[in-house]
């Protein structure tokens, strides 16, 4: 039976050490670090991911604020926020909840927000920075997976993992941090990767999970991942999170993996919820607070 | 046995309609593209494929100049000569004929070059856009991999790929192009991809390289892709290029394929030279022309 990895618990853990992170930054004469997040329009799922930031920025000590726009907003009132916001010294992170509505573009946002303030890691400099193992902000959910493997002590030194997805927010970069060498600045993990998506054949996707010691799946498709396609004993990260009714006809969220048979086989397993989500809001505070680190040790070279 | 893909003969093909491109270019008066290659040190490889590049340049109608740096410039100097030619309207295209003597940050250069006259596509902004899919400058030689996978109707959408090797500059762009959605602006190749390198086991290398329809070797290693690691049609292309001295006491380039042997079993095998190399130096042509072209649209905007 597999061990089911606590994304909670290590999140909570995580923060905890964020939390005097942030004290001592404080003590030495620092602000609190500061964290605004834009929200556009009235989207449940939206407002619910950026309450739980806030009460998570609230937990370790950060200042937050959250702006919501009407959905009605146009790009050039946004980008005017955003130029507002990365000017402001008195901000360190910016966000912009996506999805953003549909007549703003949501790759012009992204770029916008000034690359030493872009926490979410999604601005097209970060990304280069990612591809290129140099220092950045590493987008939160990926991050977040890879914390989650080495505090599970998962090996993946000349592995085999599998990246079922190609989003470009979460699988690219994980699949970048999986394969890419250890030894540069982002200490990725050196395992063998094989990414695959929606034009992977069905046959062929199993064959290549089952070779896998480590499979992260990111569709959003349930029951996606089956017993049958994962090898004894390997690491299953669940990324996937999907409104569905159960026979009770009560709302619950599932991943993509069949979770109660996959448990049966696979070593370690995330569960979903309660396993990458919190270990996302983790890594949001962990970004803000090494940026407004980085933004302190500028300010004082300016000096 | 294998159909021999004649990247020579494809490179000629491709500069002769660039060759027209360019005419059409100069007819609608603008000047003809300019790309600057900068040379510091002597090393006799990097002076052939500059040389190379100046003989393209001639060949497509494109003006070029070739400076060549001391050993011992700075980088501080060697960044100045980049802030020039960045600034120089005459100037379409600059390159840094890579390695730079090791007292250069190699990174620092290839950042220093402005993203529009990055014809070979190493700055982190353009490796950022790559990466999400977006209008940019693609480095030449993945370029030239999938322009060869094009033009000779290897099937890529949904087929299994291997990229062996992992290099920024190569493997990493490539594995990106390879596996990314083909609707968005690169056209990439729907490919699943597998991504081994230097710590990927060698018995694991060679499964999944039999798994795969298209194996891409780009490490420096002769001989390292043998017969029984490829599965019968497969599209295999060699980016290797190692000097080896053979029985007769001949230096020749070598590739990591070992071709006599795999030309047996596979549908498409690429020869080195003459494969690769040649596509590499046509796709910096096309990138110079698309710059400047580009560089035209925009002092057209701006009047």
């Amino acid at each position: 039976m597999a061990q089911i990895i606590n994304g909670k618990q290590m999140a909570t853990d995580i923060q905890d050490d964020l939390r005097k992170e942030v004290q001592q930054f404080v003590a030495a004469g620092n602000r609190a670090p500061h964290l605004t997040a834009i929200l556009v329009g009235e989207d449940p799922a939206s407002e619910r991911y950026v309450k739980n930031k806030v009460i998570a920025c609230k937990d370790v000590g950060l200042s937050s604020e959250t702006i919501v726009l009407p959905a009605a907003t146009t790009q050039e009132e946004l980008l005017q926020l955003i130029e507002e916001k990365n000017s402001d010294d008195n901000v360190n992170g910016v966000l912009v909840q996506l999805p953003v509505p549909e007549h703003i573009d949501e790759r012009t946002i992204c770029n916008a927000i000034s690359v030493d303030k872009d926490v979410d890691g999604f601005n097209e400099l970060n990304i280069g920075r990612l591809a290129l193992d140099m220092t950045g902000i590493v987008p939160a959910t990926p991050l977040g997976i890879k914390t989650m493997l080495e505090r599970s002590n998962i090996s993946t030194f000349g592995r085999n993992a599998v990246v079922v997805g190609r989003s470009k927010n979460v699988s690219l970069p994980l699949a970048i941090l999986l394969s890419s060498d250890g030894r540069n600045a982002t200490k990725a993990l050196d395992a063998t990767v094989t990414i695959c998506h929606r034009f992977t054949p069905p046959k062929e996707l199993a064959k290549y999970c089952r070779l896998a010691d480590i499979i992260v799946v990111a569709v959003g498709k349930p029951g996606l991942i089956t017993k049958d396609m994962v090898k004894p004993g390997a690491c299953v990260i669940d990324v996937g999170i999907t409104k569905v009714m159960d026979e009770a006809g009560q709302v619950k969220l599932v991943g993509d993996v069949d979770f109660d048979e996959v448990r049966q086989v696979a070593g370690h397993i995330t569960p979903v919820p309660g396993g990458v989500g919190p270990m996302t809001v983790a890594m949001l505070m962990h970004n803000t607070i090494q940026a407004a680190k980085m933004q302190a040790r500028c300010a004082k070279r300016n000096h």
